[in-house]
C-alpha cells in the first residue's frame, strides 16, 4: 500500500525481503535484485498481504461492562433511571477504580487478544476512566503492560480530560487545574504518556478548559489530539489544529472551516463508525470534505463499554464503508498508513523500505473483501518485526 | 431458557444431566435427584449456558462473492454500471452454476465453521443461486453434505423461487412451471427438501406465482416459509400464512393486518438486520406489532454473497437490539427457541428434559452480554447431542 497511483497502491505478484525486524525491500518479484536471492524464502501462496493493521483510538483498558445498562435501555429505561441505577460512565469509573492493575491488565488482553488475532500490531489505548490521580496512573501503567505482554506497539495518550468525576461535579475548572494536570506532568515524569487527549463537548470540557490542558501538553512536548465535535460544533477540531495535533476524533458535527483548518495542520481526521452505530446517529462525518480539502482519514474502533463495545477493526471499516461510504481503499488507509499518522508512528503502515516488518497475510483475492465481508475474519498470518 | 415468568427462563446455580445426546434432567443444582448423584460430572464454574444457538436462514451455500461490487457502489458506479459489469444477483448465479460439488462445499464449510465457532448447532440452507435443474440439485446436495461433514443440524429449504434466470428473464411464469415446480420434485423425490420457500417482491415472484409453488409443495407434504414484504408490501407473509407457513422473513413493509394472519397461523416472524444495515434501510420491521400480537420472533444471518454478506449470529443479535430495538431477551429467544420453531425443529433450541443435548457455554456473567458486545465471541465451549 506504498504508492497512491494504482488502486491501493498494490503489487501483483511483489516480493518483500525482510531482515532484522525491518522490511528491506518490496517490489514485483520480476524485479528482485540478485542480492536477495539467497536466504530463505516463503511462498504466501498469492495471498494479500497489508501491512498490520493499526487500531488508533481504544479505550481498551477498564473495568467492568455496561450490558445490564444496555438492557435497561433497551427494556424502555429513561436515561434517568439508568443514571439512577448507577449506569453511564459512572459505572465504568466505578468499576475501574476498583479493579487492580493485574485484572485491569487481564480484562484489557482479552479484547487486544481479538485484535491480534484480525493482523493488528499497533494500538492506541487512553486513559480516562479514572478521573483521579491513581487510577488515571494504573491504567496508562496497564496500557504500558499491554505492549510488553504481547507482540504490538501500544501508544499511550492521557485522558484525565474526559469527564468530570462526581467528586468535582460543577467544579470542573478546579477538576482540570487540581487534578488533570497535576496527573499529567506525574505520567509524563514516569515516562506514561506519548500524546494528550480530551474530550471537547457540552457534556465534558469547553475549547478553553481544554486549551489549558494543551498548553501543559506543549510545555512538556507532548503531542495532543480531541475528542471533538462528536454530538456538536463547539470549534473543538479547529482548537486542536491550531496545536498541530495529530488527529481530532468523531467529527459529526465539524463544519467545513474546521476541516479547512485541519488540512492546513495535517491533522488527521479519525472517524469512529462503532460510536456511530451504536448511538444510532444520523449526521455523518463530512467525508466528502475531508476529501475536498485531502485531510487524511483514520478509522478505528474506539472500543469502550458504552458507546462503542466493538472489538473488530475489520468491522470497523465494513460499518466505515456501509453506513459512512467511505470506499474500501479509504477505509483500508484508514486502518494503515493514516491511522499511523494519527499516532504519529513514522516507521509502520506502510510496507516500504526501512518501515517495521509488521504485515498481515489475508486469504483473500482482493482487497476489498477485507472491508466486505461483515463478522468474517480472513487472516493468514500475522508477522510483527520488533527492532530490539 | 425453558421458562418465561423469569428473564430468559434463567436458573440460577444449575445443573443439566446429560445421556445418549439428550437433556434427562435440568434444574437447580440443589434440587438434583439422588439418581443423578453418580455418573461422571463436569463444572462449568458458574458459566451461563444456553441453547446451542440456531441461525434459520442463510444462503451459505453459494459460488463467488461481490466484494468488487460492492467496491464499484461505493466509488459511485450506478445500479446500470454495476450489472453492465455483470454484479448483482446474476453474478453469484453465474459462479454458483460454474463450481463443482466439491468447490461449493469447501467454501460453505469455511462460512459454516465462523459459525460453529459462535456456538451454532443448527443451520437452515437454502438453495436459489442455481435457477436451472442441476445447479439447484447441487445446492442441495451440498447443504445435506454440510450435516454430515460437521457436527450441525442442517435443515434445507428449496428457494427456486428466488429469482428468475437470465434465459427466462421477462417469462417468469413459464420458468415457474417449467423450471422451479419440476426441479422442486425431484429434490424432493431424492430427500433434499425440508421446506419450500420463495421471494415474493416486484423484483421476483407475484403471490400468484408463489401460490403455485406452494400449492404443489403442500401436495409433497413439505412446510413453506416466505421472503416477504421486505422492499414493499404485496401481502406475502398473508399469503404464506393461509398456508401454515413455518416462518415469513424479512417483514419491513408488513402491515399490522399481515401481522395478525401470521399470529394466527402460528407463522414466526424472521427478522434479518444484516440486509436491514448492508441495504441502508430505515423502515423497520413491525416489532411492536409482533408483540402486541403474540408473534413470535426469530433472527439469522441472513448470510448471502449481496444483500448480507454477514458471517455471525452474535453480531446479528446485535444488530437486532442496536437498530431494530429488540431487547437481548428477544434477541437470545430469536436465535434458540424461536428459531427452532421457524424450522419447525421440535427437540432443540431449548434445554428441557427430553431435548437433545445441543448447547452453548459462554464466558459471560449475563446473558445480555451476548447481545452488547460487537465483534466479539465468548464461546466457552459448544456441546452437541447426536442421537444417532
Ligand atoms: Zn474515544
Ligand atoms: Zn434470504
Amino acid at each position: 500500500m506504498a504508492r497512491t497511483d494504482v488502486p491501493y497502491g498494490m503489487i501483483d505478484d511483489a516480493a518483500i525481503v525482510l531482515a532484522d525486524g525491518r522490511i528491506e525491500w518490496v517490489g514485483p518479484r520480476s524485479a528482485l535484485p540478485d542480492e536477495f536471492s539467497t536466504g530463505a524464502k516463503t511462498s504466501l501462496a498469492g495471498r494479500l498481504v497489508t501491512p498490520g493493521l493499526i487500531d488508533c483510538h481504544t479505550h481498551i483498558v477498564h473495568g467492568g461492562d455496561r450490558a445490564v445498562e444496555f438492557e435497561m435501555r433497551l427494556n424502555g429505561a429513561s436515561y434517568e433511571e439508568v443514571a439512577r441505577a448507577g449506569g453511564g460512565i459512572v459505572s465504568t469509573v466505578t468499576a475501574t477504580r476498583a479493579a487492580s492493575e493485574g485484572e485491569l491488565l487481564t480484562m484489557a488482553l482479552r479484547r487486544v487478544d481479538v485484535l491480534i488475532g484480525e493482523g493488528v500490531t499497533a494500538i492506541e489505548i487512553k486513559s480516562g476512566y479514572g478521573l483521579d490521580r491513581e487510577t488515571e496512573l494504573r491504567m496508562l501503567r496497564v496500557a504500558r503492560a499491554v505492549g510488553k505482554d504481547r507482540d504490538i506497539t501500544v501508544r499511550t495518550s492521557f485522558l484525565a480530560a474526559h469527564a468530570t468525576p462526581a467528586e468535582y461535579k460543577g467544579r470542573e475548572d478546579a477538576y482540570i487545574d487540581e487534578i488533570c494536570i497535576p496527573t499529567l506532568r506525574a505520567a509524563h515524569a514516569e515516562g506514561l504518556v506519548d500524546a494528550v487527549d480530551g474530550f471537547c463537548e457540552g457534556i465534558a470540557f469547553s475549547p478553553d478548559q481544554i486549551a489549558r490542558v494543551f498548553d501543559v501538553a506543549k510545555t512538556l512536548g507532548l503531542p495532543v489530539k480531541l475528542h471533538a465535535e462528536q454530538l456538536s460544533d463547539l470549534g473543538g477540531a479547529k482548537l486542536a489544529a491550531s496545536y498541530g495535533a495529530l488527529s481530532a476524533d468523531h467529527l459529526e458535527y465539524l463544519d467545513e472551516d474546521g476541516v479547512k483548518a485541519m488540512a492546513d495542520a495535517g491533522t488527521v481526521a479519525v472517524i469512529l463508525p462503532g460510536a456511530f452505530y451504536t448511538l444510532r446517529e444520523t449526521q455523518a462525518p463530512p467525508i466528502a470534505a475531508f476529501r475536498k480539502h485531502g485531510v487524511r482519514m483514520a478509522l478505528a474502533t474506539d472500543i469502550n463499554p458504552g458507546s462503542s463495545p466493538l472489538n473488530s477493526l475489520l468491522l470497523t471499516v465494513n460499518m466505515g464503508c456501509t453506513l459512512l461510504r467511505m470506499t474500501p481503499e479509504e477505509a483500508l488507509r484508514g486502518i494503515t498508513c493514516n491511522a499511523a499518522h494519527a499516532l504519529g508512528l513514522t516507521d509502520q503502515g506502510i510496507i516500504e523500505s526501512g518501515k517495521r516488518a509488521d504485515l498481515a497475510v489475508w486469504d483473500v483475492k482482493h482487497p476489498a473483501e477485507l472491508a466486505y465481508r461483515i463478522g468474517y475474519n480472513p487472516l493468514h498470518k500475522r508477522i510483527v518485526g520488533a527492532p530490539e
